[in-house]
């Protein structure tokens, strides 16, 4: 059965299975103090643009690394501002609340929350005269690329900064699928100028080619305590150098700039030829994921030949479904795809 | 430099790297639903005796373990009882206090709780007149092999066991290094007699062979809401079948029953020559952790030739250093090493 | 200076203070073992119609009982589900997140939560495939009268009961102003029925007369622990006895039942006069609230004469303000405050 | 039956309930911003010497102030140094660990925690190589009087307070007693002198002749957000004027500083009386506890005629038992006590 349930089903680009067995037997201090931790933080602050500043920190997943930044950033009365449709808000178990702080959400368009919402939220909670009693706004986080797949553009991005910075807030960018933003060409955002335009944000390993491994980027300087932090949270791996040589493979040769070029590519393409057959997607594709409208004896008739991800109910005929490429998706996995799915009378 | 400093400084047994190789590009369902780790899960349960009951899960490292096992044994009003050399008392930068649970930590004997003590501080605590006003024992924690590198023989698991069940606690035991327990001829506790004296306790897979990973094994069923409880600590990871491969590689032909034998041959055969020259050890050695006391000029001489670990201050002229083998340490490491160690005038 | 602000600004029924001077010098039992609490148990238990059933506990605020029923009730993945305008979703300062748990918020009707709202985002929540990665829905909380003043009906709360019971979701009542909908003539809800139709509320003496206190009853058992987890919260008065005796006066000679009679009565035809006199109310008014739209000239030329809250914009020249009655305000007070809102033409 | 069972059993100084019945029916703004309550915190600080500077809040409870205060003072990361004694150590239901902090115990002497103890356990926590990995010390706890009823002198807490400074931690003292140590001949701490030893401390009022509350004095600035922490912990009393009237009055005329004198007259006068009549005293009697040395025979006889607190077993035949006098208990209850207890021979 074909597969586009998700983009984080295959193991690891083959250049860091080769460099961990290559490594296997040399000796390696604990918690990330190896040399090739050393080096793939150098290699990364380089690719930001960081010269002389930032901190890089390796941990193993999505909602643990939103849980830690959002857990050092954030004072115990503090909450983080997100948009409806962020993971922290709905596909983390109550990560953020099980720390203590509270998810403040706001619509937002296309999984992307907005700058005048941002700022109309902040201007009301410090008119109200009861604003001590309420949850205090202690950060603001974003995905790029969205959880629907969608990308902020460069003066989208400014202009939630400038309202961050106005209100004294720290902007914190959810890279899980940085990769598939930084192939596509959509995107406006480069690793600098993300750098430039947060002050923490992470770029993930998990799904963009890792086994496992996501690389956060504090900007400035991290949080106090941040190691203690992680190793309090249960996060801090003895075997660091797992983490360590995955970012140093994938940031050589700018091997994690067009990881997903190949998805990218397909991804658009299968769009494309998905609407020159008459299907309607329900968002626009700008990176790897592609959210169908299927009416339900199309995906009845999909069912056992391929695995896709069932997004929500739209009316009683037609749901949405999210297809996923990953940076191992092949031309002829989506082939096989399209032939499944024939041109709409 | 030699390396002896801990048990987690090189990668993985290499049947481990070629399985996961093997596997690289077979999409595998998320987080935890794969074959791989259903495989693994079944021979787990089959190793500790538990036919038709027990479950399995995989998570990445001890303290995270620790963290999650107690936070689901415990009620919010709950902490655990361990000994003060536990390693939740001590280095795991206060994980169970995070999560809300005092260690309440009694005295033991060379890393080992003893069953009396345990039972003295119960009778007292629930003839407190005050006993509600106090933090509620929810729980027991043990580690096999301890902190200290000792063992609990089976009358002293049984024993604590029998207090346990007297006033009602689950037991837990830690196994972070229990390969090494497993191949000492020391041991008397097998892995059905551990599943068969404890409610639940952990096959420790980083410092047994793994890249990462920890099987935890519930000898009767999870607690409730368990996996979700892993989800919400950032715990889950997306592609579970990286664990769950690992694990079925080291159930596979008993694999993980003989993993560390080497390193035990190693480290007792080290231990005695290392009395026989003249040095005093100061636990004795019975897995793979050997305490030797040195001199400040012996570990000054040593200091730029093999890394061991400070372990305490002994008096004003000597200290407690720790040797570590591991799985892949080599016969002739040993060798160099003990070349380092003169006989003692 | 007139003052409508809230209904938390005097001190106690006289009842209640001339109680505990004549007992000053009684020595007491700490912790809410002395007779004058046992007493207040009793007189509440039979009030509600809980004949050998149930349990009372006395704490100080509402916040903190808010807090300690749900931290309760919660098991650490789940959350609590409420109105969007409910307290604990807003004015609490994030106590329910800071204790581990999301405030699960539906839309609402005029403050209260609907059972079909209920029901829908249960069946939708079940149904989801990844219902296991979110937070667990783990309890109801609604507010009667509500934080509108407004009224659940026998027949609301009746569905929503049934709704919780097919779910096996146990049912609280914030009841801070409870006296107020006990005297109200629109209320269908005696004590008898909240008992017989919810799993926990409370009974609020802080705004109903007492200096402070509020009586929890658990309409069967209290959760295991419950004494001590308001101990670890900082919530157990030594001198729980202040509490007790306050509530042993307020349900004596049905004085909780009839409290807030004149309030009620003074609320009821204030709110008829304004709306002879042109005002529109926000919400019809039901208890001792009162919702009163002004346009801004209005509300300039009172704010030096009567403290009101401020609520709400409405347009960019209408806003919404609250007037709230307690038990102390006087008829006096009341015509005085007519005084100042004269006939709209 | 005679009561010595704690100092929490009578209601409060009558010039309190006098005050509360006068003001009964003056509006009062909510949460502690009434004149009442400003009115006790100028008192408060000038009594202490903090001119332009200091900020004093209001609570309700002992463990409440404990629980906040480090809360507020401590990083997610830390816990605080206490004697095993201290009073957060055991009997306050792990409110400190529920709050997600460790409370780090050292022996002390007499309830005393020792300057050289505290230096010795920080020296040799930055030493550690695994500090990072270990909860890092936020805080240092005492109280005065301690729970054993002794007192620090002037160089004590003067070489506790070098030693916090040397490590940058703040001193917070717990002072639920306080009135007993201000009223005591061997104290040698007065108000203006634990306002310029500490960097937070707290006055009692539950155990000092108020109703409820305790005043809490940072002597520089409060820590950020801490009206939020409050609020965020259910320790908010809306009618937060009961509290600033109590202190308001025990601040006038200076009655807290001497309305424990008829206390500590007669405990230094009975514990005199009872070593001339052959008894053992446990500690040396400084304030307004008294901890008894009974063989099992006396005790018994005491059971039905005097209420006593069991303190600790002392031998076979012996225990510790804990009088504790209060600002209401009169010279004839100490007679009456006194007859009890005959001359041992």
């Amino acid at each position: 059965m074909l597969n586009f349930d998700n983009d984080y089903s295959e193991g690891a680009h083959p250049l860091i299975l080769k460099r961990l067995s290559e490594l296997n037997f040399t000796k390696q201090p604990g918690y990330g103090a190896d040399e090739e931790s050393a080096a793939a933080r150098t290699k990364i602050l380089k690719a930001c643009g960081l010269h002389g500043q930032g901190e890089v920190f390796f941990l193993s997943g999505g909602t643990q690394t939103n849980l830690l930044v959002l857990d050092a950033l954030l004072h115990k009365t503090q909450g983080v501002i997100a948009a409806v449709s962020g993971h922290i808000s709905i596909h983390e178990a109550g990560a953020i609340e099980g720390s203590g702080h509270k998810v403040l959400t706001l619509p937002g368009k296309e999984g992307k929350l907005r700058a005048q919402e941002v700022k109309a939220y902040l201007e009301t909670f410090y008119h109200d005269l009861n604003a001590a009693h309420m949850v205090q706004p202690g950060a603001v986080y974003i995905s790029q690329p969205t959880e629907y797949g969608t990308l902020y553009s460069k003066a989208e991005l400014a202009a939630l900064k400038a309202v961050c910075e106005q209100y004294k807030l720290p902007l914190y960018v959810d890279g899980a699928r940085l990769a598939y933003a930084l192939s596509s060409p959509f995107n406006e955002l480069s690793l600098q100028d993300l750098a430039a335009l947060c002050d923490v944000f992470y770029i993930g390993g998990t799904k963009c080619g890792a086994l496992i491994g996501e690389a956060v980027v504090f900007t400035n300087k991290a949080p106090q305590f941040f190691f203690t932090l992680v190793k309090q949270h249960g996060a801090l791996l003895a075997k660091g150098f797992i983490l360590g040589t995955q970012f140093n493979v994938l940031f050589s040769d700018d091997l994690y700039l067009h990881i997903a070029d190949q998805a990218i590519s397909l991804a658009l393409k299968l769009s494309a030829q998905l609407k020159d057959r008459g299907y309607k997607l329900y968002y626009p594709t700008r990176t790897n994921q592609i959210f169908l409208v299927l009416d339900r004896s199309e995906s009845r008739s999909l069912a056992d030949k391929v695995q896709l991800s069932f997004w929500e109910q739209l009316d009683n005929n037609h749901d949405v479904w999210r297809l996923a490429l990953s940076f191992a998706t092949t031309a002829e996995q989506v082939a096989d795809l399209l032939s499944l799915l024939p041109v709409k009378n």
